[in-house]
């Protein structure tokens, strides 16, 4: 059986000196036999991230690069795109707005193609932004702050490489407990996972080991009560038996409650 | 294999004329010999809920009727329930508010019970917030108007029993359609279902047929482009390209942009 592999990243990954992530990534994409798409879509300044992973995969001498980007739904529904992604060995979501990329490609050819690429074993990375829209419901946008909040963030749909957790990046350096705890509460089968900077999880099924410099926090609420449903917009969300977890560089994790 | 079946209702369906609804979800689930268990979980009356559903099965003389109710998560971890749900043949969600339903039974046993029902062939209905609840990803709350707005209406993650649909209930009673589209803005692979008072879809594997006294209204944005990315809260967000459709008793239709 083919094993999926994802790579969620918490933003900021380091480029210049160790680039523990990238080298990972690289390195389970197949080396110097690596054909790695970058997709820019969720970026305002698509050509400027693109030259940075240019640079970067090129120093890590991957085998083939393609840079892929969508500025509206139209280039996403063109076929013509789908030759790289259906020949990838990894694919690598830059950052930007989660919510430019997914309201760009969700439900096109490219992000059927995207699935297929998965499906068959590529690696799929995403950082930042990229790494929001992974899972099947995503954070779209939202404030910064500890406490829970009414309406402090808003839901979206994701692309859905992996369902029933939440990601949350530039976790600690943009304190988002907050909101990843809104998130939470909305559904709370579903687990949040707060990623720091230059730190990353490699998740296959639902199995993940975390690295780079940074911590991973797990925002589980299975048996956690709360006022989600009372409370007003703008008023704090109470909540009773939430339970924290962090990890750092080197733990396994299992990113679900039940074993499935 | 087993045929799943859901049935997704706008609210309000007739409990005392001709029944139509509630006599097809009967008939389904294996009339005289059905075993309903009626879910009232998202009411803030629950009692009265359960005692409308009790009295109108009961006339359509279903086999057994058995209600659960959860006030907060513990409940909904409690095994003893599970009995009930694993030998029911039909399963019916009753209105009230779709967080409090989600955020107490979303990720328990309760819920992986509805889906195992599910599974095997048992009927899964929801009226309103019930009907809400069962796609992938569901309308929260938001407010009134034909226009989107960014901000308008709230998404979170539903129990999803169906993937890449949203519904919206009580569409055209409570002019609905711009939260809709809102909500397809964000990710335009989902479709939009606006489901109007006393009219559901029956749905088996994306098809679909309309019942009822109303109108099923779909909203396509595939082909869609939008400024949801760029809209700052409280300001309209433009469209171009979205399709609208509308159904009445008798329609077939299929609830995919794509054939799986």
């Amino acid at each position: 059986m083919t094993q999926q592999t994802l790579i969620a990243i918490g933003g900021a990954e380091d480029h210049t000196a160790d680039r523990t992530i990238l080298k990972q990534f690289v390195h389970l994409a197949g080396g110097d036999q690596a054909r790695i798409v970058v997709i820019t879509t969720a970026s305002e300044i698509p050509d400027h991230r693109w030259q940075a992973y240019h640079d970067v995969f090129t120093a890590l001498e991957v085998g083939e690069l393609t840079h892929l980007d969508h500025r509206d739904r139209v280039s996403a529904l063109d076929p013509t795109q789908l030759t790289a992604i259906d020949q990838a060995t990894g694919i690598f979501i830059t950052g930007g707005d989660q919510v430019q990329l997914v309201s760009r490609i969700g439900g096109t050819p490219i992000d059927h193609a995207l699935h297929r690429a998965y499906q068959r074993g590529a690696i799929v990375a995403g950082t930042s932004a990229g790494a929001a829209c992974l899972s099947q419901t995503m954070i779209a946008f939202g404030e910064s702050g500890n406490t829970p909040i009414q309406g402090m963030m808003q839901l979206s749909a994701g692309l859905n490489f992996i369902s029933t957790v939440i990601f949350d990046q530039h976790f600690r350096q943009r304190e988002r407990l907050g909101r990843l705890i809104t998130a939470v509460a909305f559904h709370p089968g579903h687990l949040g996972i707060g990623l720091d900077e230059d730190t990353a999880l490699v998740i296959r099924d639902h199995q993940a080991e975390v690295i780079g410099t940074g911590r991973v926090t797990l925002v589980d609420g299975l048996r956690m009560e709360s006022t989600i449903h009372q409370a007003v917009l703008g008023a704090p969300i109470e909540t009773h038996g939430l339970e924290i977890s962090e990890y750092s560089a080197g733990s396994s994790l299992t990113l679900t409650h039940h074993p499935n």
